[in-house]
């Protein structure tokens, strides 16, 4: 259980959830910022796909947490479904996504490793497959984010569930309420 | 200069600046974040302690805007000054500060490589030294807050100026008006 005492149930307020409610005047600004890079409509990536950026950096970052829900929030907006998570965290150069997506997710990799990773290189090919500067932005103000709330959840020592079925249960109050009305 | 075309003269928009005006939705929310973290009145962190912290992980990151931004504000706000920050920086065993503020800046160092490495014995240690569940929980979303501010900056490639005056420039500023006014 957490480090701290959150004076919550955490099997019943899991993960990120609990600091959340231990500290209101940090969690407004955190579940906006989700609510602006996650679920807002973009003029060009869907919340599925932006879920997925989500997902794929909080599995490079070992987050248990961060990880099944953004999973499971992605698999929710998806057409694809949960399979298409799993194959883009497990082979994301054989995932069968857009050259552009997956462009796009390379350059997250690179954010989650440092912000000095994201090379001229990784830049040039997401705007070969056409790429536009938001998408640029977003992707890794996402995957940057993403290092935050992964280092959150766990740095505090926070409960994760091990029930597929509590992250399914987060993903439709997502999907209906959003990150602002959680 | 940056990855993408942020629509400012970075030489007089820098650092986090420039994205920030690109996209002012994301901005906002991360403004309230800083704001609330470091620049909020805080129980017993000082500002001059939080912005220490902001700094300390911002050179672990080798994130020279963040960097030198909040090592300007934190001897803004400390009666020290840039020395103690510099101590903190380069020697942080044998700098002049608290057991606890030395406590929670080893925390913060162990969120910046990631939240998996906070252990029982680094927050026992700080709890040792009096900290309280505010002070560690707040530590904690520094430094990971931190580990987003460092990629946003990095990963966009944006322009650091080399002259401290423009640092010592932007602390009055956060002094006076703070990061949501910036």
């Amino acid at each position: 259980m957490a480090h701290i005492d959150l004076g919550v149930d955490e099997t019943q307020v899991p993960g990120i959830s609990g600091p959340m409610r231990y500290r209101p005047e940090t969690a407004a600004p955190l579940n906006a910022l989700a609510e602006a890079l996650l679920r807002t409509p973009h003029p060009t990536l869907t919340q599925g796909e932006r879920e997925l950026i989500a997902a794929y950096v909080s599995g490079l970052n070992d987050c248990n947490f961060c990880c099944s829900s953004h999973s499971a929030f992605a698999a929710a907006w998806l057409p694809e479904g949960m399979e298409l998570v799993r194959q883009v965290r497990t082979d994301l150069a054989a995932a069968p996504i857009s050259a552009k997506l997956r462009a796009l997710l390379n350059i997250a990799g690179a954010v989650q490793v440092s912000g000095r990773k994201v090379s001229t290189e990784l830049i040039d090919a997401a705007k070969a497959e056409g790429a536009t500067d938001l998408e640029i932005h977003d992707s890794v103000l996402i995957a940057a984010a993403f290092c935050m709330y992964n280092r959150y959840v766990d740095g505090l020592g926070t409960f994760a569930p091990d029930d597929p079925a509590a992250y399914e249960q987060a993903a439709k109050r997502i999907v209906e309420v959003g990150y602002v009305g959680f």
